[in-house]
């Protein structure tokens, strides 16, 4: 009955996303120069997400087929549906983008309230299927494995296909972020390379050979890449409280909290779909206020659906007490709850602290653009430093608050809770490609002054949504990967308890095995620490050099169609896309593997020199060294980022300095604040968030290797 | 007996100082200008230096009064002795680069051997003072403590002062570094954005007023920074070791083990004066090679060294058993001591690979700057992320062998020996600081163009040795951090082991404590993983900050006296000079104070909120998380930062990039290439090297913490 009532919720999403798609399919898509551009920017996307989910297919083949042979078959359908829903989610948000972003451009052309509504409805289609399909995945298949074909819910065939499930997301999520981040990036700084700094033509400027490149990128970096990634931790901390409740609770208990966090996300949903018929332009005409409009009044109806949730599904007074002896009620997951939506608040705020113009951070940075690239750089740096301490913060008080009020299980219904207005924040993020891909439109095709500057409006307003979605995705992605970790531990401990007499799992004790006098845990966290590292250098090297790639290539054409610059020669865009593909899909494949590969590998050579405890201890210890350094390099450096862009466009409307000196477009200071813009994209569009499924991909193998350990 | 040779060496160092200061002295100290040049930069890197030991006395006496009231008077006096030795190392290690620089630039313009010859002998001074007078202060203390006054070498009041002298050394040694650091990069950047940028003269150009300030700012922050970072990593190093052995061992053994870490310092204060003969330049006029010959003279004089303390002295199959029943031979602390020579050889060798011009990492950077500015940061960056996965992999190797060779104590031996060679080390380091001044005083003092050629040549090497120092540096205070670590966690359990009714360490089980679903052991991983974020956040803000500053000193001094740039009036450099003394000393306060008040704050919230247990759990966590991002920023932002500066001087002889086009000196590239130079400069020089410092002194902190608690 309970799994009915969520798999109505997470279908709810789809009727929603079905008519929004209609409603944004119905808009006028403008004149026959814009639909042929769209076409352009379509017909490249497409190709390069059908291009970049063949080769994730043909590893994803090989992981079913091991899943099958090392777990089972559920666990292989699991994997196969946590695989296919996410793709399928970025894929429609991608291709909804694709086709809303000519439309917000012409609707520009009206009002700015008309272009709002395009583009965020748009928006919204992709989050309430991330939200939606995530949470039917995860139900239904549930449902299948419990009612079907009659396990039990704590099964370890349920958890396992579950856990199988959820790296299905993850797999796809690390490649789509990886992928679609160095794309996106190798696009945006070759193109301004070339363009702006060599050529001197602006932005968008239809003669450069690599804009429609870069209106791609947009679409399968930002929106596509987004889109997985928060499928990815929405699907695993769900999985992952799921199996913590069938851990730590039996009987009919066990079935109630293992459902909670679904019925959280089903609540959740509704709220996010009303939320969004909040989001209308008030007198005020301010953006910014329409969007926060939404964003508040889902966490509020959340809020009061948490309380009717605890109040009469689960009674508020109903005690639990788990198997290693903690006690709470039904009311103190309520307050848990609270604290994820609280916690989600002040991620947003502090994030948003230290990425928007009129706060000391960005001020400071365009402050230090008037003395040059170099102290630009510098300033920039220290930002991207300093903003880690408070999201840190946050997350430390959140973690004690709610360790306080119900355990680890308070821990994950409060990041539950934080990841079920994933519908309504990801709706926030990917307005942001389709106004930017709005403005580009409206350039690329000569439309009128007043409809570029609406479209820049809207554009302005996208960069800070993207920022702060950033931070509340790393945020969640950190807390997540907790979770998870409690996951790893609490299933060591069960099966350690449980094990047979000559398991590996025999004389395993968890609550000793981190003693830190044993130095294969110190090397784990050490090892582990140095995951983020190398895979943030790595794909920083991968941006720079298809970025290098697009340069070579625009300059060649520019060489060799002398006529492009004087407007009577058309660019080969297609060439662009089509060597930014090849060098995307190329340059993700080794990074990506890192995090999946290097848990096994640890546990591999640790067992393989020491014994079966020191290598559960190694592996336990890299994982969490991995969500340490993981965390900070993630936040610097999509905080930094968004600090360093909008230093940036602090100087399109005129940047007084401290000396009362105004410094405009053109200036050296605004030269020096678009080097640090350049610097800032891979760090917070391809390095930083692609570090977020990287903490949960190395999360979650481990978990896998326990249950093939155990098989 | 023992300790009356480990003196005796110890002293040798000191008479070797003297030796050299007077052979130094004795060389032909130039002409009158450069003799007036001389003179500012000795009176400016005085002045500062009085000014930061002044400010860091009054901290210090406050200090020292609690010692005494909290510990006991002998632990007061030995803070005392390791607070004063460091600064003296230091103080004196400068009295004698500012005299060397100008004779170091004058006998320049007789040979390059006579250059360097005196530039290394200089560098020999600090470098053997701080591995003597660290090791004097150790073992004069200790027989002090132990003959003088009695006390049993494992007494808590013998083990709590040597812990204080290393705190002592501590507290000089992060205040040295940072104020040093920001002193001397906020010249340094200010004055080249300034004076290359903004007025296009040349580097040391007379005319720039900020010149004198940047040459004080190479001895204040290159030689006595550095100076004073490995008397402290030296200090602790041993004085961990020693607090170690007296746990581990009982009776004579103990006693003998606790000389040992004194014994392979004293064998190695030889090997090293001894090394510093094998530095004489070859046929093939190779600095680097004149340089490495003393290294690996060093080193393998050490290995024999070692070898016959094993063999003879401890007999090569004696065999010891710790406390907690390892069990291994004097034959297994040998190849430890093998393993910290290794490590040590390995780290320089990977520093150079990613900071040597002729290798992939710096030329990929040279390259990445014919695209732009922005591809430089990029490139940068990137290599800087990648470069610590290497030295991450040699300590993490470096644990496993030394642990399964000897335990714990094992890892501490190989740490010591590493410190061991710190003389020689230093001695490559504060060669470099001479080296620049003398190129700095060659260029104002207008000197012929060859003279100017060999310091030119003497300083690349410097710029080679200081980067591969820095590796050393971070890599030993990682390796140091984590014997403290130890000695921490070891303390514990001893204090816990041995508590009485109603002590604080009542009840405390060391060996589940760190069970991993404490809250406040995850939320203590994060806290420490915080801080290096923030430190470093803050000293490149507090760079950036005294940079601004320098350049709006210098160009009000270019507006007031229109006769500067004309050379018919003299600059203020006296300014300059005083204005970054009083930033640097106002700047380092905050910072220097945040790793030293974490522990003391993380503790007593815990336990004030929760049960002592989880604030010795929170607090051991923190100190991991501290060391676990703080390695992985130092080693980023050192070996980032020599990148660049390498890359940025490969175009100083032309750069052919992989198209076959030479990019020169003041063409785009190269200007880019200054850029990342810039950004790099507090990066390696600032807050890079300043995280050493803070990694140990979180962890010295919490020692005495415990031995606070525990009076």
């Amino acid at each position: 009955m309970t799994e009915l009532v969520i798999i109505i919720c997470g279908l709810l999403s789809i009727a929603y996303g079905a008519w929004a798609i209609q409603s944004v399919m119905a808009a006028d898509a403008g004149n026959a120069r814009m639909q042929e551009i769209a076409g352009a920017i379509q017909e490249g996307a497409r190709a390069y997400l059908n291009r970049q989910y063949t080769t994730i297919a043909a590893v994803g083949a090989a992981v079913f087929v091991l899943a099958w042979v090392l777990l089972s078959g559920p666990a292989a359908f699991g994997f196969l549906i946590g695989a296919v829903l996410s793709g399928a989610a970025g894929y429609i948000g991608m291709m909804v983008s694709v086709r809303a972003n000519v439309r917000t451009a012409q609707a520009a052309s009206q009002s700015l309230a008309a272009g709002l509504e395009i583009a965020f409805r748009s928006g919204a289609v992709t989050g309430m299927l991330v939200a939606g399909l995530a949470l039917l995945g995860v139900a239904v298949y549930y449902t299948i494995l419990t009612s079907g074909l009659g396990h039990a819910p704590s099964d370890r065939v349920v958890i396992d296909s579950l856990v199988a499930l959820g790296f299905g997301a993850s797999l796809i999520s690390i490649f789509a972020r990886l992928g679609g981040g160095i794309f996106t990036k190798g696009a945006d700084v070759g193109g301004d390379l070339v363009g702006k700094v060599e050529a001197g033509i602006p932005e968008d400027d239809p003669r450069n050979p690599a804009t429609i490149a870069d209106n791609v990128g947009d679409n399968v970096g930002d929106c596509a890449g987004m889109a997985a990634d928060l499928f990815e931790t929405y699907a695993v901390t769900v999985v992952a409280t799921m199996v913590l409740a069938s851990i730590f609770f039996t009987g009919e208990v066990a079935i109630e909290l293992m459902l909670l966090p679904m019925v959280i996300g089903a609540a959740c949903v509704v709220t996010s779909i009303i939320g969004t018929f909040f989001v209308k332009l008030g007198t005020n005409n301010s953006i910014m206020g329409a969007l926060y409009r939404g964003f508040v009044a889902t966490a509020l109806l959340s809020a009061v659906a948490l309380f009717l949730i605890a109040f009469f599904w689960l009674g508020f007074d109903s005690t639990y007490t788990t198997t290693d002896g903690t006690t709470f009620t039904a009311r103190h997951l309520f307050y848990c709850g609270l604290v994820g939506l609280i916690v989600t608040g002040l991620i947003i705020w502090v994030t948003e602290y230290y990425t928007g113009t009129s706060f000391r951070p960005v001020r400071s940075i365009a402050q230090a653009s008037v003395t040059g690239h170099g102290t630009n750089v510098i300033q920039g740096l220290a930002v991207s430093l300093e903003a880690t301490a408070l999201p840190a913060l946050i997350i430390i008080a959140g973690i004690l608050v709610t360790h306080a009020l119900a355990g680890l299980f308070g821990i994950a219904i409060a990041v539950t809770t934080m990841l079920a207005l994933a519908g309504m924040v990801v709706a926030l993020d990917a307005f942001g490609p389709v106004t930017d891909n709005a403005g580009g439109i409206a350039e690329m095709a000569n439309l009128p002054e007043e409809v570029r500057s609406t479209t820049d409006a809207l554009d302005a307003v996208g960069n800070t949504t993207k920022a702060v979605t950033k931070g509340y995705a790393i945020g969640s992605a950190g807390l997540g990967a907790l979770v998870l970790f409690a996951a790893y531990m609490e299933d060591l401990r069960y099966f350690s308890l449980n094990a047979a007499e000559g398991s590996i799992f025999k004389g395993i004790d968890v609550d000793t095995l981190f003693t830190l006098s044993n130095p294969y845990v110190v090397s784990g966290l050490l090892f582990g620490g140095l995951l983020p590292y190398l895979f943030g250098g790595i794909s920083m090297t991968a941006v720079g050099r298809a970025a290098g790639a697009v340069v070579e290539e625009v300059r060649r054409q520019f060489k060799e169609k002398p006529g492009i610059m004087a407007g009577t020669e058309r660019p080969d865009y297609g060439r662009a896309v089509d060597m930014l593909t090849k060098a995307a899909i190329r340059e993700m494949i080794v990074p990506s593997l890192l995090p999946v590969l290097s848990p096994i590998v640890v546990f591999g050579v640790v067992w393989l020199v020491a014994t079966p405890s020191d290598a559960f201890a190694a592996l336990g210890a890299m994982l969490l060294g991995v969500i340490v350094t993981g965390l900070f390099v993630a936040i610097s450096m999509t905080a930094g980022g968004g600090a360093w862009d909008n230093a940036k466009k602090s100087f399109e409307d005129g940047f007084i300095d401290k000396d009362g000196v105004t410094h405009h477009k053109g200036s050296d200071a605004h030269k020096a604040s678009v080097t640090g813009d350049t610097v800032g994209d891979p760090y917070k569009d391809t390095a930083g968030p692609a570090v977020n499924p990287m903490i949960k991909i190395t999360n979650i193998v481990a978990l896998l290797l326990l249950a093939v350990m155990a098989h």
